[in-house]
């Protein structure tokens, strides 16, 4: 690495071709910008798909411009503009890694989600991501972690924070029921935020049975289900709704899968008047049961990361105990051994595999 | 017809098997039962496919169960049971042609229209329709009609309730752009509604030209669009988008053509957070672009019938000369020329047909 | 007692004069009507006032019409109309004590609560209440109580669907910071709901600290707050948000005592774009702080009763251990001790006072 | 005026002592800055208040800090920022005279109007108003005039968009009934605006009948209400209702008086479940009818100022000839006539008075 820039990052150059280098430390440009010193990076599915594909969705690595991956991350402060006031250097954060223009429609109105200027980490060509050992956020970006969070739950922050976008996009209410259809990092965390909202019944739905394992001890008191491959949505739906006793059908269905079957199936699992999120990506285009959705005249959200207020309530969240984080963190190797951490997720091993950042 | 019950009525007996014949006056049982005489009966598309399938859906006639047909209907109170003070025999009123049993947690939510004990006109076996002489209905279930508006007018206020309750679902705003897919008698509507609601711009689309003229009239000032059948739900979506000056997309698309190619450019047009709502019924399953939908997280709304206050905002829009409901009418036939009627409107000749009541 | 009535009952006369009569046991007149055997009615407030004055608000005894009292009440199923299918005799109940039309506006949009034709229990000069041996109501008004909730908590279900009604106006949300006002039964319900809808932080507000004293066992982990008596409103709540570490204001507010300074100071404690219920009642006109309540741009509720599925996730919540009613029944006698009762609720003795039903 | 400043400006230095004097031209110092130089200026009731008194609410003249007044504008864009890309010099606006840190929460969740950090013209000590000859705002706070809208027109966006901010506060719909207290500039824009969102009836209330002859031209079809200041709040709105049969009550109050009789008839005026936006200010804390407010379980809304959305609808709505602002202006002066200006607001003579920008 660079005797000069001192900034060692993890790049992506195109599938499968990942190397470390070195860049540039970000300099403080706007009073309100903060560096910190990244303490520990998530690996998410879509880092693994990045890195075995190097693309995702629409977007793909530019050739000449390698890409530092990495969106889901802790650390501490290491410096701050002359206008920050909540944080002080060595202050241990949560990272939002995406910022917006702020002065848009969208930003304005409380969706900056949605912004069309979007600064978000680790999206080609030039925004990089988190796996590095320096990286700048704004202030409000950047989120203390209270006396009882550790810097590795920190990291589940942001992957909380998508499950409590969903829940509120969703509007999960006290009392109702909720179906959870994947039962990944994202799903299990749906099902902990339904709870912490809470869902009288949650029924997580999962076509490996080991996963619903982890899902019994991280949602309290969740019911479980294993659709039969062969039987159709209908089927499944029906056969859910009578073991789970959900009576005319679910309230509420949070879509954390993105596969075919579970969509179809979650329409036909919700009472009339219910409504569903869709938070799992999969295929573009799938086959959709629209009359359904009409006949019981159901409400669908789609749902893009998260926005106004998701991350201040899913640390809250964590820091009252409600979502025990802890458990989802199954191992933590080395900044160095990236590749390693991407394989492993890759291979469906544990649940959340955690990167240490760079040690002096 | 049976000098004995004198209830005159046009029965379906199956596929393009359409009878008249003869059946008992109802009678008031509830002190809230009204007894109105039918002065038009509007042709609904839906109509059509009962007399030429002689099923809709999940439903069919029930051999040896002939079922009157027509939901969209006007007339003139014959007799009012104890406790009704809101109208007197004579008093002219529009027709909503269901009512629900008022105990269950959908009626009680303010959502009657997915109660499941709903009494709904024309549904086999034994509700039967408006093609008849007598009908009874509960008081609150009967609109009277103010000075300015006719009973053929009257007759138009159930399928402007389905438009507004698309509306009010999809939660249409003043000043919003507002695209319409589907350009008969309910798309008019919504194109009509979507006006009183106070949107900037409206964009009509069907891929009937001539269907667009009527629009051009009847919607005030909006934009129309004929979608090249050959290309792409994208390319018609962004030259939709473009011919109309949308910027980043239609705030709202309200859909009522049921097609699967309007759905699927429904959602294309659509800018970041925009709301949609599902108003036609086509195919059960459709090919679905689920991943546009999550990445600009819109908000879909399945639609049934129309509920609480629909009926009621339809009429005063009528009332108040927001919506020109009498532009619609383009025939009038007698109450023993039903097929007629249905022919008409099978063929797509004019927009909305009448069939006048029994006269005496 | 009349051996030919034989439905024993409670009656007000007047001011501070209750007598004990009979009267005819009610008949099932309407399919869904169910006839209960009263076991446990709970003494309220406004039972004490009505006893004291003979009058509530603009309501008052009816001279030569005595009233029976009571409105919190659980019971058996005695017996059950033709069209009742969710009930058989025997089965045990909460009892939601009024009944609307079911066919005005309010009814139909889901605020049963505000039907100008309500039958509410003990409402002069014909509703009588609960405090008698057989009581009927609509079978969508008993609501089952599930094996682990006893007849006695059953009783409690009312006031807690009051909190309930409060907290769903108000939109507690998880998260938030909750401020109540008032730590009598409601209060402290509103507490314990504020708690089960997520609030991450609650504080009770009462003049008397004994009252406090419940509040910090039935509220889990809230903070408690005695208002200076002599200070203003202002003062108090900048106490109160000092001490509390609300920073900038309580989300919500929710004001259970009617009291005017508690309105005041619940003002005043708002952060800007907070939100206010006022669930207690005291004097009809009071000093407000109209221009706090524009420049900090806050959302006020009325609130009256309960509505569509209050009663529902009331008990849902006792239920499922999230509001343990059980710990605010103070003390319980038998039926023919009503006065007595009514007594012990005046001098602020205990939290709740239960009568027993008759006894055969 | 100094050769060296150019920026001539009408300073207040204390109660009706004004005085023109010059001060530096402001200068673009973040990309997105843009320099308006001044064409127009409206008189509003506010600008009277801080004129008499040199103070207003908490707020008052800092000795020795002479604060320029003005925050109702149009001009022309003068100079603009690198990073504007949506105006080019000489393009004609209305301006949005405050904006806010972009960074709290209020911000981020779509309620600038609450940030705690606002910039606002003519705010003592250091916000100068718009009474000057160059002003600086940043780009989204500038909104391009249409072909159709003239720069006097462009000055009446800002109270437009207080009437808009009321009417989505109190969230008036299609078919409402709404009475509007208040027939100065922001009431009759409350009913214009009223009108536009879809209102059946609109009630303009005053105790000026003169006002109330602009309201039946500005206000199509409007009905009117002069109060009788002998009666209770209760008598006037019984009245009210009778004369313009509001049936239960009306559905909507927007209060734009602030008077204390108003407040009161205002809530007595509601229908159960209806609801009250508080736009007008005036005493701090008046005699309020809670329990009415309970017992009918209203909504109440405070109401600061305008937010996202709002300008660019008000713009839109004057744009479509929905609000026909053009009237409103009664009197135009010259740069040099402030305090002529403020005195013909002060008597109430005409409804908008304008004083032009700098003449070079």
């Amino acid at each position: 690495m660079s005797e000069k820039n001192e900034n060692p990052s993890c790049f992506l150059y195109g599938p499968q071709e990942a190397k470390y280098g070195d860049r540039p430390v970000p300099e403080i440009c706007d009073p309100h910008d903060v560096i910190i010193r990244i303490q520990y990076v998530g690996v998410c599915g879509s880092d693994v798909h990045w890195y075995l594909h190097g693309s995702m969705g629409a977007n793909s690595i530019v050739p000449g411009k390698p890409l530092v991956l990495g969106h889901e991350a802790s650390g501490t402060v290491h410096s701050i503009g002359s206008s920050v006031r909540s944080l002080t250097p060595g202050d241990r954060v949560a990272m939002e890694p995406g910022f917006p223009c702020r002065h848009c429609a969208r930003c304005k109105e409380g969706r900056y989600n949605l912004c069309a200027s979007m600064t978000f980490a680790a999206s080609p060509p030039d925004a990089h991501g988190t796996l590095c050992k320096f990286f700048k956020l704004p202030e409000d970006y950047c989120y203390k972690l209270p006396a009882g969070v550790s810097l590795e739950e920190g990291v589940l922050v942001e992957p909380a924070s998508v499950a409590v976008h969903m829940a509120r996009l969703v509007d999960v209410r006290v009392g109702q029921t909720v179906v959870v259809f994947g039962s990944g990092t994202v799903g299990l965390l749906c099902g902990g935020v339904a709870r912490a909202f809470g869902a009288s019944k949650v029924v997580m739905v999962d076509i490996l049975e080991r996963k619903l394992e982890v899902a019994k001890s991280f949602v309290g008191g969740c019911g479980t289900f294993v659709p039969d491959s062969g039987a159709s949505a209908e089927k499944n739906a029906t056969r859910l709704i009578a073991e789970h006793g959900l009576d005319d059908g679910a309230d509420v269905v949070m879509e954390a899968s993105g596969a075919a079957p579970s969509v179809q199936t979650g329409i036909h699992v919700l009472r009339v008047g219910g409504s569903y999120v869709q938070g799992g990506l999969g295929r573009n285009v799938i086959d959709f049961p629209i009359v359904a959705m009409s006949e019981k005249e159901l409400t669908l959200k789609g749902c893009f990361r998260y926005s106004s207020g998701d991350f201040k309530l899913a640390l809250s969240l964590i820091s009252e105990g409600k979502l025990r984080v802890r458990e989802l963190i199954t191992k933590t190797v080395e900044f160095g051994q990236a590749v390693e951490a991407w394989e492993t997720t890759r291979k469906g091993e544990g649940i959340k595999t955690l990167i240490r950042g760079v040690q002096d």
